[in-house]
């Protein structure tokens, strides 16, 4: 048994079932967020809950002192859905260490995370070393679309001025490797419809004359990318800002090999857009990924049948400087130019996020840089990732100031997935962190 | 209402819920093939239900007179489930007569049909003019694949051996339009799935890097057909036989135009092979159809998952002289051809069946052929069908007779769908057709 009290707290923390996108664990959410509040309290930071339409938001604010720079930290306190229960080694809202890693739902997405902030924090202010003013922001709905924070952004406005934003919910290039996430891919998604005939058709009566929407579906999704699978869609690369000389650098050198990246994948070799390596090709290059397609019979065995309808769903990952809307009016047109004879297309546009990035060579890009390599005692990893946290635009537009992604979780953090860990190591590491980006923010 | 004792044993055979596709309905598959005995008895047939591992086959038999040919007339009893049951203007089983039509499951497919051959010899018999020797052969698994008809066939070789075979169960090219199907397609059917990563895996994390399957099926899909629609599998038209010249020709003078076939598959206009017209793209062209393809997430919005599989199901429609095991065989070896790396490919064979033709201008197709002008008035439509009857490979294997197909099915029958019917008038010209047909194959 883990003796440490920082390890015992985050248990605590760990085995409140703040699961966001299940109604049964409403009241969880509402413990969960007076839990933080407590914790932010005792280690004497101005805390409350700020109720929203939706799940509280947490604020804690360590005392003002105006001649310090300000530094905003977010993070989430609710948790992914924990199904399914039976792939746990151990149940997910009883937190158990293994092999120097606690495993439960929420360890590294995103509580262990944000309580090492919290805790480096507290030190801090104990030992009255704290060398910024720190405002914490912690919600309760970032699995579910973070559906409030924008407009809870916009009216705090002020009480929320900052210098600027430190985020812990991204992953290390690898294990116990310091990995600064400069870049976060964008997304715009759609879905396409293919209609043909009024309705199903007999295969044999019609099949050889009648526009196929399943075959036709296929070819609009073969066209979407060339032999070298790029992206086939006229203008679609036109506002890629190309890779800088020196990130090409720095992918060549990452730990993170392209072997590692087919191994955490479960595949055997990479595949994607020729010239660019597989990091480059998840962090800095933009994809056309078909998420799902479906159209006519689906059970056992065959039925023949000529469907009525298809229909196939895409998620477009952007890179500066490609617009979402931009993206998907684009697609459109490919699509319609595309159609083949006899089907027609109906679109419907889904969400969309703009691309992030912080210029790791920026005043706290390097602040972010020198703190990472003072608690890990190695040049950290400068990494794209090919994800999205389409919060990220809200702070950028609403604070107007840079956020810096720290990742503290592991490359095995199995985040989303049964078995979810935070190693304890990551967990320690993380306190020491924040109080070293804190201090090398305090002095840009 | 109409009181011709001939339409109301029609009514009755139609109230009979003979859905052999439905447990619920084994009683009433029991009640039909009686009634079918009844009613062949009472016209002076030696009658009787043989038992299956399935449902009873119910034979019927003219007195035998070997100076005479016989004639084995061929139909099933059972019907299509009547789902959905809320689209049907009157109940499926209770069989009602509107704009001269008789509305009701089964009403075409296949009990009008079959009834009116019935009906035709009970005539003759009575009138003492029967032509020829008949056997009666109705089934009760035709809607289920007449999985023991085959074994049922070669149990009763001798006893079914016969000169020639009569066959209505399949529609006429126009309405009230004399047709000779002289032709059906066979059939071959795949599925084919489409393996990549081990789990499903996070579309932006490694969206861009790893093969996505729904891609890959997709192009799989897409490389099935070149840019006039032909089935681009190599090898796949060697065994084609072109149309011979009066077969275009006949085409060419057909009632049924594209216009026709594009209205009733509610379609704006037909596609396909280039350089054919619908009837022939139908019945004469062999084809590669997409029936289902699924894959990634099917619900409503949008999922960011890059899925670990996608699936398609394929028939082909094959026209003399394809084989299906050869067809699938050049199948498997073009989409191992054409699979994109980083994805793996399972084949999984379905059933097949011989394409069938009889030579319109062989002495039984001569006979049919003047039978149907004698009834109609005018020179019949020949026409081969688009769709499979597996069946008729067995006729042929088993009995080595010609089989011929005399359509009383109007092209607007809804055979499968709701609101199924048959034209009294088809009803009555059948009985006479019957007739006819059995004098001149009498005379053959």
């Amino acid at each position: 048994m883990n003796t440490d009290p920082r390890v015992q707290e985050l248990l605590e923390f760990v085995a409140i079932p703040s699961v966001s996108a299940q109604a049964a664990h409403a009241v969880d959410m509402g413990r969960c967020a007076d839990w933080l509040v407590e914790k932010l309290r005792s280690l004497g930071l101005d805390a409350r809950r700020e109720e929203t339409a939706g799940n509280a938001v947490v604020v804690g604010k360590t005392p003002r002192d105006p001649a310090k720079k300000t530094v905003l930290i977010y993070g989430h306190y609710d948790v992914q859905p924990p199904e399914p229960l039976e792939l746990w080694t151990t149940p997910p809202f009883e937190p158990t260490i293994r092999e120097g890693r606690i495993f439960g739902r929420g360890s590294s997405d995103n509580k262990g995370q944000i309580l090492a902030h919290i805790l480096g924090v507290g030190e801090a202010l104990a030992e009255g070393t704290l060398p910024v003013n720190v405002i914490f922001l912690i919600e309760g709905e970032e699995e579910i679309g973070s559906k409030h924070l924008a407009g809870f952004l916009e009216k705090h406005r002020a009480e929320l001025a900052c210098d600027a934003i430190a985020i812990s919910d991204t992953g290390m290039a690898v294990d116990g490797y310091p990995t600064l996430s400069y870049g976060l891919r964008g997304i715009a998604t759609m879905e396409v419809r293919v209609h043909g005939p009024a309705q199903d058709l007999h295969s044999g009566i019609y099949g050889g004359a009648v526009a196929n929407p399943a075959t036709a579906a296929a070819r609009l999704i073969a066209s979407l990318h060339d032999t070298e699978s790029r992206v086939a869609i006229e203008g679609f690369y036109d506002q890629v800002k190309p890779l800088a000389e020196w990130e090409r650098q720095a992918a060549a050198e990452s730990p993170l090999t392209d072997a590692d990246i087919a191994r955490e994948a479960g595949v055997e070799e990479l595949a994607g857009e020729a010239g660019y390596s597989g990091m480059e090709r998840i962090g800095a290059r933009p994809t056309a990924e078909i998420n799902g397609l479906g159209g006519g019979y689906q059970g056992e065995g065959s039925k023949t049948v000529l469907p009525a309808h298809a229909f196939f769903k895409i998620s477009f990952r952007l890179v500066p400087d490609q617009k979402p809307d931009k993206i998907l009016a684009l697609a459109r047109r490919h699509f319609e130019k595309h159609r083949p004879r006899g089907v027609r297309l109906e679109f419907i546009d889904g969400h969309g996020g703009e691309p992030f990035m912080l210029d790791p060579i920026s005043p706290e890009g390097l602040a972010a840089r020198r703190a990472l390599e003072k608690v890990f005692g190695k040049k950290p990893a400068l990494m794209r990732e090919g994800g999205s946290i389409p919060i990220l635009t809200d702070f950028q537009r609403v604070l107007g100031r840079p956020a810096l992604l720290l990742a503290l979780a592991s490359p095995d953090a199995k985040a989303h997935a049964p078995d979810e860990n935070f190693p304890i190591e990551n967990f320690l590491l993380g306190i020491r962190l924040n109080k070293a980006v804190l201090e090398e923010l305090a002095k840009v």
